[in-house]
């Protein structure tokens, strides 16, 4: 290893983000792979609109991760690679805090940059 | 066979898709799967910007067409489905009219709606 480290690929990124989601380290994933001024963009038709920095995204994954009251099962895809992009699918099965159980699909894509994630948008 | 002809599902829409494009008919596959008011959203950075309607999608997709001046190889991920949306990645290794040999790299997300494809957005 020299003294100046290498940024991860796109791939190491993506391999790692899936990963740690797989485990169900969520959060910790973004505490490592988010870049600081993250950019979290959700479909038109949610509430949460678009975030920008690490810590209002954080704040996002922290309160979705305090809806969830149980976990059923869910799958996380492999990643697709293309250059300085990646997108997985994320299928959910939970049941959330007066809502009842409900499975959410959706496609997450991200951009790269020096080895931190720079931009996320979900589609569901 | 009843007289309600039934729609194909995300995952039929995203299947026929791949199968057309990697067959080289990528303008034919617009025009069976598309539907009338596609929106077609390209990167901030590009100068295509988002364009809406089945006409105005083939037209950029004829002048896309007509910049390739020889492909030399390329490919074209199976599709992760999650509910009404699917992405690809897609490589191309082209050379471009006046703009030599080029390697082509992108993230396809698309939203499926009644069989037909609504929504699409490139990410490179």
């Amino acid at each position: 290893m020299t003294a100046q480290q290498k940024s991860m690929t796109t791939q190491e990124v993506a391999n790692r983000l899936v990963s740690l989601c797989r485990e169900g380290k969520v959060l910790d994933a973004g505490e490592e792979l988010y870049g600081e001024n993250i950019v979290s963009v959700e479909p038109d038709k949610s509430p949460s609109g678009t975030l920008t920095g690490k810590k209002a995204v954080r704040e996002k994954g922290n309160q979705f991760a305090e809806m969830i009251e149980a976990s059923h099962g869910g799958h996380i895809s492999d990643p697709l690679v293309a250059g300085d992009h990646f997108s997985i699918s994320w299928l959910m099965d939970i049941t959330m805090k007066g809502q009842g159980r409900t499975k959410m699909e959706e496609i997450c894509v991200y951009e790269v940059k020096d080895g931190k994630i720079v931009k996320e948008q979900f589609f569901y």
